[in-house]
């Protein structure tokens, strides 16, 4: 394996701590990377986040999230497109690799999902220029197809990859393993994301069996059935370097337990079950 | 539009009715096609099933349902070949126009979902034989990858014909909006479907926002996001003429509502909003 190590998206513990005592937990814990979300970047301040993630030596693996295109009325995705340069700005002052996008869903009231994707290319082409200006890279996060009707129309790792393409550079993607492992095309897209040098992240986390919530119930690492060691060795043999990132919703579960328990079992779980 | 009208897959009235009721049911409206599960045609009696039946001069749209193919053990493997091919024969006795085929997850304990995938082309090409001596088509229907680790590891339109071109001829697809309706590659593959003669049945319900439950939580038509009509289009153009099958499973809505009522709103949305 050939990676920079373990990456905490902040998600993961974001029901036991704030930015800075999520930071100061991870570095105790030997972690060097995080990736915050915007509210608790908010929540925290952002010269306030930006201070303590660079005081504690962390990499930035990514800043989530832009994106959420689509709307019904152009004055909802002009306020779209605002957001994200604003975003833009905040990830540059917090020193993330890249912007990640979750790209949105219908817009409310519409069952066209091609129209969507359109909004999305239209929406990430509006911020493109302002992306570039400031050396912050944009990475697409194909959700999984469960979440296509309300939050990313863009589902596949190959969908993702031709918007890249029709975007052109400084444009990737954020692979996460629990919305592509499903995928039958998986191993050759992963290789030619790498080929095409679009690989901006690598997150991790797993399926459970059964799934009781939609969106807050992922597993950590080797309690679902996602064969995490196949698809580290796809994105590494694509030639990804970076900081594999853990990222777990779970309401009733891991954001119930203490935050030292989670670190030290994702760090665990990256040894034995990555 | 050019199609035979509704057919009515009998999980949507499950709760209500036993199978001979609620194809006297089906009659009363004018509904002329229905799809019974195993389970109701067991309950019923195979032979009492065949025969009210055709007593109420009812197509017979699919029979759900076989598949079900990977298992941790040879053993396991077999029996499942050894109750498709029994399915194979109802699905001849109650005159079933395919054998819809839900083709089984992850093995218990396993994270090999290509080797699972192996084991539904291995499990399928055994059953054929069989199959094809009985002029029984097996309709494989790709699930949404919500389901890859516990019901179907296939799980797009493209990957079940990738499947059916290596099986040869005798094999099809049974499309089901709810499960394909987010693919990017939707209209090209059932434009390659129709080319390829492999369009065996056409499943309709809708996608709700939110979905409260990840099996039993489906939406009457033109209750959710689905772009029906646009399908609709794409299937017929595609060649298919047959009919359009209803299948909710509803557990918390129209599973407890009047049967009556149920088909009475199948018709209503089939004519107004698919």
């Amino acid at each position: 394996m050939s990676n920079k190590g373990l990456s905490i998206n902040l998600a993961t513990v974001r029901q036991q701590w704030n930015l800075g005592e999520a930071v100061a937990a991870c570095a105790r814990h030997g972690i060097k990377a995080v990736d915050p979300w915007r509210d608790q970047v908010a929540a925290f301040g952002l010269q306030e986040s930006a201070k303590v993630i660079k005081d504690h030596g962390m990499d930035v693996t990514g800043y989530c999230r832009g994106g959420m295109f689509p709307a019904p009325y152009a004055a909802g995705r002009q306020a779209a497109i605002d957001d994200n340069r604003r975003a833009i700005d905040e990830a540059v002052t917090i020193g993330a690799e890249c912007l990640v996008l979750v790209v949105g869903g219908l817009p409310k009231g519409s069952r066209d999902i091609v129209g969507a994707r359109e909004m999305v290319a239209e929406g990430m082409a509006a911020i493109l220029p302002h992306a570039r200006a400031s050396k912050m890279p944009l990475a697409i996060e194909p959700l999984h197809p469960m979440y296509a009707g309300d939050r990313a129309c863009v589902n596949t790792l190959g969908q993702a990859l031709d918007l890249c393409e029709r975007l052109g550079p400084d444009v990737g993607v954020a692979i996460d393993a629990y919305h592509v492992w499903w995928d039958p095309d998986l191993a050759s897209q992963i290789a030619r994301a790498g080929r095409e040098k679009r690989i901006f992240a690598y997150h991790i986390c797993d399926w459970l069996v059964p799934t009781k919530d939609m969106l807050l119930d992922r597993g950590m690492m080797g309690d679902g059935v996602i064969d995490l060691p196949a698809i580290a060795k796809m994105i590494e043999d694509a030639g990804f370097t970076g900081y594999h990132e853990v990222e777990i919703f779970s309401s009733d579960d891991w954001w119930k337990k203490p935050g030292d328990e989670v670190l030290k079992t994702c760090l665990e779980r990256f040894s034995n079950a990555c």
